[in-house]
């Protein structure tokens, strides 16, 4: 046998190094090298725990639990609300802001023009420099949108008088709460904070928000996941492309609209608006996953993630059995398409709220169905495919409220479960806006990025100590 | 060398019967079996037609410039008018209808059903008894809307007050027509035609129709190609699932119609109907095609087809080298999915215009981008794409206005060559509805079919014989 082994042709598998594979191929063998990596990038400790956590059949039915409160929740738009009055725990003179918490002095570009903004709408202050004054005085206070059941998309501001969108889970009873979208290009959520930005949030306060919130009490509440579902039907993956949920959105509404009381030059006003941006439908896809995901979080046990959101400096997830915790690791750059006249150098890390839309299977996981993001995030359309599939590996199921026409109708990978990230290396895939870096510039660009593993290790092990505590 | 053929293991391809390959593979070698049939059906006189025709040049330059005609028009939605006064031709009593000519008493069933209803909406007769004897009198004159440069869906009924889409091709100056789409169920074209079809129908002329065309006039026309280009890429493919297009049109079209003199409750109406219905930019896609096909029309020696269309009898084709000739075959009965409670003997055999889609690139033709329609029509979303890949075997080339985002962005295969479907075998797609054989019913499903061959073998023939003449 030995000799026969002698005689024959070299096929050879080579895990680690590809030098030795490369010797290989030099010398006329041929050799396959395998894409390997030690799970827990090769920590001992987190690797324990994931070994620990993953022999466990208490985490099964925790993340069971977990992925049917997600699967079953029923997001409905109930309506439209002032930020102050609605969101709970929302103080005077407090601003939102996306991703886990963070300090002023830390804050990145962008996430500080957009404040800076927000006290200009709220009318706090004159300019910006006596904003920043107020800010260095400590009279602002800054929190997470998530920590008050909100999300924002970029920089995700959110202050006192600004409208919001209410949605319900009326599976579980959870409400969530989103900013709105004011379109692409110089927008505060880009932190973009001149006199005509201002001008579009005081005129989307004073005439947008009460003639939505009208309509939508004569539609009395509108089903998102319907919606939702449809559009991946029609090539959204409901992220960084909105176009036909948008348009599915106004084909509700408008004829809503037309049986309140708004006068009909402000309706044309409203549809003109929500017509010429594509991407209106953004922030009601978020406030959809994050009332699904809030469903889904704090079953004791639950290595499912409930958040993952970006402030431009760090990213940070939260999971399921492991409560308000954040696990945080730099926020990375995002490989994607600029803007002609912009390069990578002018690009802020990663930022935003929105990958709340990953987290609920949604976005990059559902890149399979939306061929067509590709001219705006780069790649190809097997690459969409390809991302989706690779999904699988890393989620606990499929969502079958939102099925994929070209993987066959199969349902959407969802329910991120940290120990399979961890064990298998393969990071959560995201779509993404990209912002300039300065204050004041803007969306640059789009393309894809990955959540950080660290934020998954380090989330391992502290689900592995909750686990140890209650053995 | 014969030698050291009788000691190989057996690798047959078999062409033909099949019967021979089967008895090889069961003596334990194996056989690949040839798809394979002798071009023209084995028709030997249309083989010599094809084959003159495949080696003249004239031929290709003559194509080369009807599929450019094709390619380089720019249908625009122009407006709103009535039959009788916009469409050349028409006459009073006059009713038009799909497909090729064909007499009264040769009519089936929903065709029949949907002259009577217009006979009603017209006020020509009080009841369908009436109209039949109006009709039996040979006092209504029945001609098809392809013979008026015109198309309709299913019957495809137009009479003369029926309001009907004005579209300008800006590139060639021609026009082409089509009517309203009803909505889906007992629908005039599909041969209903009770009480509440005639009363919508009345609504149509009377609120729709003068709203629609106020609208119209504030927007200015609208540019056809951009937005069917767009709602390929949303998962239409603009023959039987228009959800896309349809929303997007209805985008365009609110704002302007809020600009207009309407009363607010009738827009409120206009948009609730249009909004109801997914189908409604289908009449609006195939008058775009019909527009983009006629500039192609009347080429000397050009093997393009510039209609495919069916009266539920017959199937007949024109050819833009052979003028005003059709080409016909009988309607073949449709492969599909049925409402439930319709079994397949309840069908009529393939009915309407709307194969002009096909005709122009997409329907059938760019399923590739629409694995969802696969829910409608019947078959895999693997299918969709099949369909797509083998039409490009029987076309000039790829519309390149058209792309087709699963294909990495390729053009849909466009501008059929009769030579290449007589030398082939492979007959053209069609998406269709399937209507009920009877009169009054409706619609009961809808389904994929292929056009007939006979019509493409008698069609070389014709083309042979002007290039002859020619020579």
């Amino acid at each position: 046998m030995i000799q026969a082994l002698f005689q024959e042709k070299l096929h050879v598998l080579n895990v680690g190094l590809s030098s030795f594979a490369d010797s290989i191929a030099m010398a006329g063998g041929s050799a396959l090298q395998i894409e390997w990596a030690p799970p827990a990038q090769g920590q001992a400790e987190v690797g324990r725990d994931l070994a620990r956590l993953i022999n466990l059949s208490s985490v099964e039915t925790a993340n069971q639990s977990a992925f049917d409160a997600y699967q079953s929740a029923q997001p409905v738009l109930r309506g439209v609300g002032i930020a102050g009055r609605v969101i709970p725990g929302m103080a005077e003179r407090m601003i939102l802001h996306s991703g886990p918490p963070i300090a002023w002095n830390d804050m990145c570009g962008p996430v500080k023009g957009a404040i800076l903004g927000a006290i200009l709408y709220e009318g706090w202050a004159e300019d910006p420099v006596k904003a920043e004054s107020l800010v260095s005085r400590g009279e602002i206070v800054f929190e997470a949108c998530h920590h008050h059941r909100a999300v924002g998309p970029m920089a995700g501001i959110i202050s006192p008088s600004m409208p919001v969108w209410i949605v319900d889970n009326t599976t579980q009873g959870n409400q969530a709460f989103c900013n709105f979208n004011e379109g692409i290009g110089k927008a505060l959520r880009f932190g973009a904070n001149s006199r005509e930005v201002i001008t579009r949030l005081k005129w989307m306060g004073e005439v947008l928000a009460p003639a939505l919130r009208e309509g939508l009490e004569t539609l009395g509440g509108l089903e998102l996941k319907t919606l939702m579902a449809q559009a991946l039907h029609m090539g959204d993956e409901i992220h960084n492309r909105n176009v036909a949920a948008s348009s599915l959105f106004l084909k509700k509404l408008v004829p809503a609209l037309l049986k309140t009381r708004t006068p009909s030059n402000e309706i044309a006003a409203v549809v003109d608006f929500v017509a010429g941006n594509d991407h209106f439908f953004l922030n009601l896809s978020m406030a959809a996953c994050k009332a699904m995901l809030d469903a889904a979080h704090g079953v004791p046990g639950s290595s499912m993630v409930t958040a993952m959101a970006r402030n431009g400096v760090e990213f940070g997830i939260r999971v399921s059995g492991t409560g308000e915790q954040w696990f945080t690791a730099p926020a990375p750059v995002v490989d994607g398409l600029l803007f002609p006249g912009y390069a990578p150098s002018d690009a802020a890390p990663d930022l935003g709220d929105s990958a709340i839309t990953e987290t609920a299977g949604i976005g990059g996981f559902a890149m399979a169905t939306s061929p067509a993001i590709v001219k705006f995030v780069g790649g190809t359309p097997q690459d969409a495919i390809d991302n989706t599939l690779s999904m699988t590996h890393i989620t606990l199921g499929r969502n079958n409220a939102f099925t994929l026409p070209p993987l066959n109708f199969a349902g959407s990978p969802a329910g991120i479960d940290i120990r399979k990230v961890v064990d298998t290396g393969i990071q959560p895939i995201i779509n993404t806006g990209i912002a300039h870096r300065e204050a004041g510039v803007g969306q640059i660009g789009a393309g894809i990025t990955r959540a950080p593993l660290a934020c998954f290790t380090q989330a391992v092990s502290a689900l592995a100590r909750t686990v140890e505590r209650s053995e």
